[in-house]
């Protein structure tokens, strides 16, 4: 692993690495916020952001605004990027399929299917490579927003016991049931929709593992609400489940960072609460 | 003017405009942050934000977090483009002259002088429209980042009591004595340096007609520190004239928008106590 960037910040560190990933067979890079503490060389605990459609490694880490918080909670944040990328990295030119828009599966489907495992970069070799790098303690949490809010949810509840606390800003929370999902799915699964049940949040919660509760902000004014996003959904599963979902509806908030940033102390909050 | 965007954030709301500028002879855009209680109608003061070389509207909308902080304090936050943009205007192949480094002074050389007026755009022409637009008190305060806070204090000084407060993060100070500033100096107002010195802060503080006290923040990691940055130019032009600086050098700390968000808080705050 090298590092790219390294800012002081909020009295920690926000710095960018690069590492070539065993998973994804090409090179990744990733931001990782250091409170002050963690400079200091206490461990502390980790919490992943997974970004959305047509996000890289940078768009959470100048954005969100997440840093001041993480620096008082103790929290190292850490932001991967949302595909593989590169020279011998399948693609299309298309911002919802492909580079971009890795939606935090393992594909099955030629010819994506030797580098989009996102989920076992997410879940498995960026966490390997994190905790042997940064001063870690064992607690996870793992939040995101849009494709990066349905990579959250089904990355916790595929993953019994590995986080401690789990959020979403405006998730696609059931993929199978949408467009941005449905195509990509459709690619990098295959048209066999029972084998994308495993990859779809709301099918998860009926028969999930574990039962972290879920806290979900989503703003009224999202100019994806009704199609791709649909909440409801979600709503209606964790009523069917009893799984605790803590779901609140932001009147005037669209789908942009201006709305993550509005409430990410909340979500920093949600997670030290169970981190620390 | 046109709205071209306009989010929920905070409470309040981040909208963008755009505008024919008479100064300018252009289209410009601006952010402009309305904090809630500007929503809500009440008059609230004006902080207006000049950004640094290659930055454009968007820059410190996006990357500062000081929206947190304006919706509490109850400030107007206006981030103008650093030039005039577009067909017809003239620019040159450098990240430091012509497009995106207006320097905020008027030029007076060709081909310049038609529309590189950024002075009379930030302290008139925009003050005038956003005055008109928006619900405003008469109480303004400006800052500003590298150039920008080069012209945030130039703008300043140049004219006493159109301000109520004035600070900078990582300014250049003294133009006429860097690279930055003497190229751009040279080039948009000529060879003669007697008529640099009503654009340059250091030569301004001698004479100041009103000695609005000066908060700098500095980072000691920042990458341009000694050659483009030299604070102690500023320090010792204050001493020498007796004007009140607050300049705060900060461990490790570089040039970045990260540095910026470190410290917005303290900014807005201070700006704050003098507009409300």
């Amino acid at each position: 692993m090298n590092r790219v960037e390294r800012h002081a910040c909020f009295g920690g560190r926000q710095e960018v690495w690069k590492h070539p990933s065993a998973a994804l067979g090409c090179e990744m890079r990733f931001g990782v916020y250091l409170p002050p503490a963690a400079v200091a060389g206490e461990r502390c605990p980790v919490l992943y952001w997974l970004a959305g459609l047509t996000c890289n490694e940078q768009t959470f880490i100048t954005k969100a605004g997440a840093q001041e918080h993480a620096a008082r909670h103790g929290l190292i944040l850490v932001a991967p990027d949302t595909s593989p990328r590169g020279a011998g990295v399948p693609n299309v030119d298309s911002y919802d399929l492909g580079e971009g828009a890795g939606f935090y599966v393992n594909a099955t489907q030629a010819p994506w299917s030797q580098h989009y495992r996102m989920q076992d970069y997410v879940a498995q070799e960026l966490p390997a490579l994190v905790e042997q790098q940064f001063p870690c303690t064992e607690a996870r949490g793992i939040f995101g927003h849009s494709m990066g809010g349905h990579g959250a949810l089904i990355t916790a509840l595929r993953n019994p016991g590995r986080y401690r606390s789990v959020s979403a800003f405006a998730p696609v929370v059931a993929p199978s049931q949408v467009p941005w999902g449905s195509k990509a799915f459709a690619a990098y699964l295959g048209e066999d929709r029972e084998a994308w049940k495993e990859w779809d949040a709301v099918e998860l919660i009926a028969s999930a593992g574990e039962r972290l509760p879920l806290l979900v902000d989503q703003g009224d004014s999202d100019e994806f609400l009704s199609k791709q996003l649909r909440p409801e959904l979600l709503e209606q599963a964790c009523a069917a489940a009893g799984h605790s979902l803590t779901l609140r509806r932001h009147p005037g908030y669209d789908h942009s960072y201006y709305f993550i940033a509005s409430f990410i102390g909340d979500h920093l909050a949600h997670h030290a609460a169970s981190l620390r």
